[in-house]
């Protein structure tokens, strides 16, 4: 469900700290937004360095967006926001400053995955079963 | 007005491919949410595969993130969500399992194009007419 | 605090002009939402020609999207998406109508940057100064 964009200039990050840092988001996000591992998306999106600008001048930061469904309990997206951030200096080494994670939301039912509309927040349970279901009946 | 951006790994649709999925989307939206065709665009995001992942794994998902004005009405906005999936699978024939469609939104006035501040849903109409006189104008 | 993101087909704009289409961004989002420069992250995506349609014809739009906080005054947000679409116009040579420029907001409390939640529109002195204690702090 989630999407997580991660936007910093070619050759900052290895490609083992990026498969760790997917790793991380998709562990936080799974445990505080109650959705499996398997519906967790991230992707690493590496202009050329001087395509990355902050302040006007050519820069080195690491930028997250995350995508969620609007309706989440205030307190566990300020958890995950805080995570998510605390996680990617822990990682990459880049520091706090220079790190800026923001959560953009939209209703879930603008949003389709496996063909079906998703869930709101809270509902997952029962529309994750209900796909277990499809999923055998096709087998 | 609207944008869609498309994300997913490099060397997973073919030229023609893309081609097709963007004519099939800008014919959805046009028709459902009534604007022309010249306003529509479409974007393909091409990462290298080792930069994309599902549940903390590389993978090979289709993310469709389209930006529309916010105020359509529900019924119209899930019609849009789910034949911009349908065609997404079976344009590109990625199973419905790996493509996730969601909508974003944010007020019509925090939009411009063409110079001139976005019309409000439903509004479209007189705001496509005075733009036609504008270009009459300066012809 | 807000990012621009601003895409547009590979070769299109000189580097030069992105230097100075960012700088002007920073300066005037800077100036019209009370943000110090160091705090404004401006980035250039620039897919392959054929990765880019309107029309669902290859186009070559530039399409500018920001991020800033939720809560600012109507007419601030107004100014702003404004003056970033006649900077874009007047910088890159790119007409009007193949320009479009969207604002997205989400809440202060969704997003972390140097490691803290960031201020309400309107609270930002408090937080700055707060921000340069703690730098005093560490050295």
């Amino acid at each position: 469900m989630p999407v997580y964009t991660c936007t910093t200039p070619q050759s900052t990050l290895s490609v083992e700290t990026k498969a760790e840092l997917a790793a991380e988001i998709t562990r936080v996000h799974s445990m505080i937004n109650h959705v499996p591992g398997t519906y967790i998306n991230v992707v690493f999106h590496e202009p050329a360095p001087e395509n990355v600008f902050t302040d006007g001048k050519p820069a080195r930061p690491l930028l997250i967006n995350g995508w969620v469904r609007t309706g989440h309990p205030a307190a566990q997206s300020s958890q995950l926001v805080a995570e998510i951030a605390s996680a990617a200096t822990r990682i990459t080494g880049i520091p706090a400053r220079m790190v800026l994670v923001v959560i953009q939301n939209s209703p879930a039912h603008l949003a389709i995955e496996g063909g079906r509309v998703l869930p709101e927040p809270g509902e997952e349970e029962a529309w994750l079963a209900e796909q277990e279901g499809t999923e055998s009946d096709e087998s």
